[in-house]
């Protein structure tokens, strides 16, 4: 059992740290607050009575050795680090479950083949350098030399400056590649949306992990003046991207039993006054979904509305495609493990897609990877008011202890 | 017959002033450049003999005295202010015109029973004090003391201020209301649309004068994740407000053989970055016609409509009305008179409506009024680009005179 007094008082410790005067927590990529906030940590796992060790990323990795030393690690972790102006739950929830069920596995005394490991990778936020899941990227070998000099925050301090002022050296980040096996790795994490909370469930098992499809589309019409106008002389930039953004809603729509989502986020009309007619418009579109085809069908969907709109409307339209990331399946062996332990535990539990990106996508490619949400209040997150429920991070930390149970026992195998 | 190359010249003489390295003109009102065309204009009315008067507003009034110096004036002008990079006609093609037309009669040595008049009107456009058509407004009586201490510029400047500058007494505006009696006013202007030169005329008569009803209207959603929001969980505010843009065009098409044109010239969505379903957007909506009958429909359709979508959506929209003015007509003997004009000295000519407001739409209210348009290249004003040839200023100022001449004998009522 989940020791629910204890996962408090961890939350309590965390959120000394970054706390801004509205509420929120500012806690960017290797700042000051993010590594306090680590070094916290680090002392939590030494409570725990883990060995700490730290990758050339600054990953930190905290094991509980196995009956087997050599044999495959049975991983669970998440982030530190958050947005500006963000909550004490994005990540840091995902980590101190991990701690929690770790502790109390050594508490109960059973034995695990398997080695136990709790990772908080750095930097899974985009706000400081502009790209997300740094530390599980570099974890997977997938972040160069180059792109550590290349990448930079507000103040032009690139990533590579930004590890050496913490004592790290970017020319090995080659060493930050994992170097074992990893039998399975296991996330939890809150919602960020009000799925689970608009349908009562307590526990949301994660079938995938949605990627973006960004287009920025630019309308050229013509900027006349709209008293003198007549409606069929115009070329109306802004009524063409009207229909462009009900289109984005329409094609999303028919795709959406298969999880996949489309939204308008950015809109901006020039000249921007009463008295013209926008001559000019530019639309910034996320398409996300957790099956590529489907994705890949919204996308020609919507590419093709715009051809349409454009041959009616007799204006330009010009969609640039800025990002077409590959969704991330996770594996259907650990999604029907979790959902089963979820069920016999009685938790009010359902399958759904993760429509935001998380370390775990990156986990999926070296070893079968599980994710469990619960519930945040208002499915609000990166915001002061982003808040979970003591009982449901209890909840989910219980999930994730019953699985690294199932995962430590070396009869137990995963495709 | 106008003279083209005196005409010309008198253009020619405009363009030294407010001159801008990117070719447009600044000629603020009650500004140095604004006083120095008004200055040039009183030295071509005294070149053209004419009796040079201003009143308390600054407004220029040149004189050609009738047989029958008691008798009602006929009057044409317009202005000389200009937006900030505009153009060199707006304006100022009015005012040149009705002075090449009393210097022609002058020439001509015709004798006329009605006294003429020529009027600059100043501060005709809203870019320097927010309002449009001050001069026109204080020689009809429109304005008060109390509105010159008011309205500011953007160096909170008051336009009492301004007018104490230029040697003017504030408190004594009242006496800017024009004191004689007026048989007909009549203007030319340059179109400000693209309807006669797409149609291929010279000449258009204009019917009425629309007047704008503006509304801002605020959509108010819920500022979710955009990835982890499924389609059927959103309240968003850009989706609604796209069928707002749509009705906008909707409704005004169902009256545009009425003239009613409605336009979305402002938008902005909330938060507008590309992973949040917009939460908030506001809009700006210009309707105008020149019946009033035809616009209130179009704005009362407009509101049926965004009642529905408010319903359909579940999202908060609130329309405010800023403005709504009422729209004239102009006197239906000067618009036969004027068309039956352009007619019979074979000009390809049209009635339609001015989209955008004028000195004249204040002078309809104190005696039966006539405008003439003529065509501006590409429908383009308050623009570096404007442009109109001086032989469609010259067809223009043909019908200004020949109304002129007629309106001035005895004989001619108009009613």
């Amino acid at each position: 059992m989940v020791d629910c007094k204890r996962l408090e008082k961890n939350f309590h410790k965390m959120a000394a740290i970054g706390l801004q005067a509205n509420g929120g927590f500012t806690r960017l990529a290797f700042s000051d607050e993010d590594w306090q906030a680590r070094e916290l940590i680090i002392r939590l796992m030494e409570q725990a009575g883990l060995a700490v060790r730290t990758d050339a990323f600054g990953n930190v990795i905290g094991r509980q050795e196995g009956i087997e030393p050599a044999a495959a690690v049975v991983m669970a972790g998440s982030h530190l680090d958050s947005v500006p102006q963000g909550g004490n739950f994005d990540g840091v929830a995902g980590v101190l479950a991990a701690i929690e069920a770790l502790q109390c596995l050594k508490k109960s005394g059973e034995q695990h083949y398997h080695p136990l490991e709790v990772v908080v990778f750095m930097a899974e936020e985009s706000s400081r350098f502009g790209m997300a899941t740094l530390g599980s990227k570099a974890f997977c070998g997938k972040l160069t030399v180059a792109q550590l000099h290349q990448w930079k925050d507000s103040q032009e301090i690139s990533l590579a400056a930004a590890l050496r002022q913490r004592g790290l050296q970017p020319e090995n980040i080659c060493q930050a590649r994992y170097p074992g096996n990893i039998k399975a790795f296991l996330e939890l994490h809150i919602e960020q949306g009000k799925v689970l909370e608009t349908t009562k469930k307590q526990i949301g098992i994660v079938t995938g992990i949605a990627a973006p499809t960004r287009l920025r589309v630019t309308i050229t019409g013509q900027a006349d003046h709209s008293g003198a106008t007549p409606m069929n002389m115009r070329q109306d930039a802004l009524t063409a991207a009207a229909r462009i953004i009900l289109a984005v809603e329409e094609v999303a729509g028919l795709e959406a039993q298969h999880g996949v989502v489309g939204t308008t986020g950015i809109v901006k009309a020039e000249p921007g006054v009463m008295n013209v007619i926008p001559g000019r418009v530019e639309l910034g579109i996320d398409i996300r979904g957790i099956s590529l085809d489907s994705k890949q069908c919204v996308v020609q969907g919507l590419l093709k509305k715009m051809d349409e709109i454009k041959n009616q409307r007799n204006v330009g339209i010009e969609p640039v495609i800025l990002t077409d990331e590959p969704p991330v399946q996770l594996a259907p062996t650990m999604v029907e493990m979790l959902y089963a332990i979820s069920r016999e535990q009685h938790y009010a539990s359902m399958l759904m897609p993760s429509g935001a990106g998380h370390d775990a996508m990156h986990l999926a490619a070296l070893a079968p990877t599980g994710m469990v949400f619960i519930p945040c209040r208002g499915g609000i997150s990166h915001n002061p008011a982003e808040w979970a429920r003591l009982e449901d991070i209890a909840a989910g930390t219980e999930i994730i202890l019953a699985a690294i149970r199932k995962l430590s026992q070396r009869n137990v195998t995963i495709a």
